[in-house]
């Protein structure tokens, strides 16, 4: 079966599917993406998605290149072609093609990009293996909350951490608190039995499944600190967990050379996935 | 006449150039470049760019995607065929197309875009004219010193001088430190008289232009000081000026709403750059 992709208004296969090298998404990381989940037909949390490439798009002063309404059907369409039933959809806009100046350039038609792909229905179960992260300076520009495609230093800090053995890095600041992982928002259950993590700021991104999560949680009664933790916080914890559009809830059972709590994963995560899950299955 | 591209083994008609949209150039400006400045037929410092050029790699875990020896001829048959004389030559490697993920796929063939843009030749008296740039905060990642594509930060903040009515924007860190401009280096005659720019550190491009001259100011007898200085020494500085490799040196004569000196271009400045014109000239 054939694989296609959306580029400015066709429906190319997805091997023929590109953009000119004088695109800003190609030569300045000037763009902005979003990951918006689809799971058995419905996609998760999309006007949350759109609302934030919308204001990640005013950061970098650009507007959606389209109006919703004229959006949703493409990807439809898109995820039709594809028979895709549970996968990730994926959408890029650029500032478009343009003579290469490190001043935006004005009148360029903006480039919108979208695939589709094929992907696990997250099963809390399944999905509940432990991993381990390794904790690395955030080396990270100052505006991690804007979702651009500038993400070399994210990538980098992700292949050190499994160069290293581990399934993925938490960035510290130079204050020594952690931010979040290099796709995903960090989340423990502190020393104190409260589940903890970080208020939405310029150093990280405002997490999606990460919002969803608190309300869920919240509805079910499980109480929530938003506040920044250090590495030895986290180390203490007696659980943690990352949270993100693609990985749902995925516990972590070590952060650098220490095992949190007994090693097992977490009675509260383990809760947050199957509330999460059921969010999914109803959505 | 046609203007032509170098991507991958062809030789594309500009307007027709394209890369892969699973490019990772394209989703995670993973990728590194350079701009060599060809003069009247001769291209400028190319070892010291493909030396930088296979530094950055190197500091991103690739390689260079050819020889030299095999490089240096698709440089000058796009040169020939773009029927160039003086221009710049843009060079960009990515780690090649492959399906999205942040760690580094292994065994993808590397993408080497390379462009030809027609320029004028630097011509040390038209180009002192003096420009006014801006002081803002640095809000670039932590390794500066790697030539990366991940270049929307540099560009917003050109941006930001541009819609304030200034040319160009000077980045300063956390510590008060005048670090660079956004795609060039900065230099001051200090109140002492003497010519200063901040060592090569992570922080800063190590420019091939800032690092020619150094050389060539010093054959002169004129004593440079490898040394950060702040916005405020900026301010009381008898001259300002920036130089890059399509740029080479051009003067600043106002830093905020500081008029620099008498707000004329200075002597040391002038002797830079027709000290650097003859080098150009001999090159």
């Amino acid at each position: 079966m054939s694989r296609f992709a959306y580029v400015n208004g066709t429906y190319a296969r997805h091997e023929e599917a590109s953009v000119h090298i004088e695109d800003r998404g190609f030569q300045f990381a000037d763009g902005i993406y979003e990951v918006i989940y689809l799971y058995k037909g419905r996609l998760i949390d999309t006007e949350a998605h759109l609302d934030r490439m919308e204001r990640s798009l005013r950061e970098i002063h650009m507007d959606m290149p389209m109006s919703r309404r004229a959006m949703m059907p493409i990807i439809k369409e898109l995820i039709r072609r594809n028979r895709l039933r549970t996968g990730l959809i994926y959408m890029q806009v650029t500032r478009g093609s343009s003579k290469r100046d490190f001043i935006f350039p004005e009148d360029t038609v903006p480039t919108l990009v979208i695939t589709a792909r094929r992907g696990a229905a997250f099963d809390p179960n399944k999905s509940l293996q432990g991993m381990k992260v390794m904790t690395m300076e955030d080396m990270r520009w100052a505006r991690c909350d804007i979702k651009t495609t500038a993400l070399l230093p994210a990538s980098m800090c992700k292949q050190v951490a499994l160069d290293a053995g581990y399934s993925d890095a938490w960035l510290v600041n130079k204050e020594g608190f952690v931010t979040e992982g290099t796709s995903n928002n960090a989340w423990i259950v502190n020393a104190e039995g409260k589940l903890q993590t970080r208020p939405p700021s310029h150093e990280i991104l405002n997490g999606i499944t990460r919002k969803s999560i608190i309300e869920l949680a919240q509805k079910e009664g499980i109480e929530i600190v938003e506040k920044p933790f250090t590495v030895e916080e986290a180390y203490n914890a007696r659980e943690a967990f990352v949270t993100s559009a693609s990985a749902c809830v995925k516990p972590v059972t070590q952060i650098d050379d220490k095992v949190i709590a007994n090693g097992a994963v977490g009675l509260t995560c383990e809760k947050i996935a199957k509330i999460y899950a059921d969010f999914l299955e109803k959505a």
